[in-house]
């Protein structure tokens, strides 16, 4: 297959490139690197790069940052800002993908572990991940030719439990091997509209 | 208590005011008419709103649209649209609210029963009410001073099947008293966190 992953140079990208790399021809898409770039929150930028890149067998999107910080001093802007940066981001993807994916062909968002095991300060990502899963589950059942919808929610990471330390207390992180299976599972399976998690 | 409902005016809003109006202080917010008039879509129009309304036992929002459309063909524009009214409408109400709530008080969101028994057309929806969703459930355990958050998840309205008829194939409408008291056991309740369904 010829499979378009998004956000491929990022933690989690890499995991998803790495597995399906193996049997697949990659195609890395990246904010400011990779074989395309495009501003996945701008949907003119997104149009813009599939003119130049073509048809996809499988839409893969690894991105977006969300906004973490307690509730009690959020602002509607630091909200807003996950929402843009990974739920339209991801969304955009989709709504221009429609055009360049082929016949039977599959879509996997990233959501996360915020919105089934949440933590202080994590109020924007829940429902950033909450919106990204509803919505890979509502659209399934809204896809014309076959196409097919799916997130990965992966756990915190091995790689990035160092990062983010004191912030997930009682998470047990996750191997990014692990991790990218989980994209060939909705890559290469037969699943649609469905979250799968890796915890 | 002292109650404050958005959307008061509204299918979802009546009922929710008819049944906690029986036991307490109603205040009604509407986009133009009520007690109080805001644009929730606007904080700062929010913030003002509360300057003059003053404090509250208990914040209930039942207000928000979303766009209804085929996936193959819904825009960017058209997706922000739902999530800008209906999911950051109900967050800015919280975000302000916060500073107009009384220890121990309640908010109560609504979102709705297209994330988990979805439709045709209804992607839109179902992103902003899983966001909703999730947003409730995890801001729950970062709220200070013995706040509380629930979201209210109603089927399809009786009152709303004939206007909607069509696009709900099998599902059953549920009565604006069963509704109603659905806000009233978040409300009265020492529920925190949770998505009190009416199906």
């Amino acid at each position: 297959m010829r499979i378009l992953i998004a956000g491929a140079h990022g933690t989690v990208g890499k995991a998803a490139a790495a597995e399906l790399g193996k049997r697949h021809t990659i195609i890395t898409l990246g904010r400011s690197k990779g074989d395309f770039t495009a501003d996945l929150m701008s949907p003119e930028s997104v149009a813009a790069m599939f003119a130049k890149a073509g048809t996809f067998d499988a839409i893969v999107s690894c991105t977006g940052h969300t906004y973490f910080g307690p509730l009690a001093t959020m602002t509607a802007a630091q909200f807003m800002g996950g929402i843009n940066d990974k739920l339209m981001g991801q969304v955009n993807l989709v709504l221009a993908g429609l055009k360049h994916i082929a016949d039977g062909g599959s879509f996997t968002l990233t959501s996360g572990v915020l919105n089934r095991d949440p933590i202080r300060q994590g109020a924007n990502s829940a429902a950033v991940n909450g919106a990204i899963d509803a919505f890979v589950f509502a659209a399934a059942i809204d896809l014309p030719r076959g196409l097919r919808i799916n997130a990965v929610s992966p756990g915190l990471l091995e790689e990035s439990a160092k990062k983010y330390e004191g912030f997930f207390p009682g998470h047990q992180p996750v191997s990014s091997a692990r991790v990218g299976v989980a994209y060939a599972k909705s890559v290469e399976g037969a699943l649609t509209g469905k979250v799968i998690t890796v915890d």
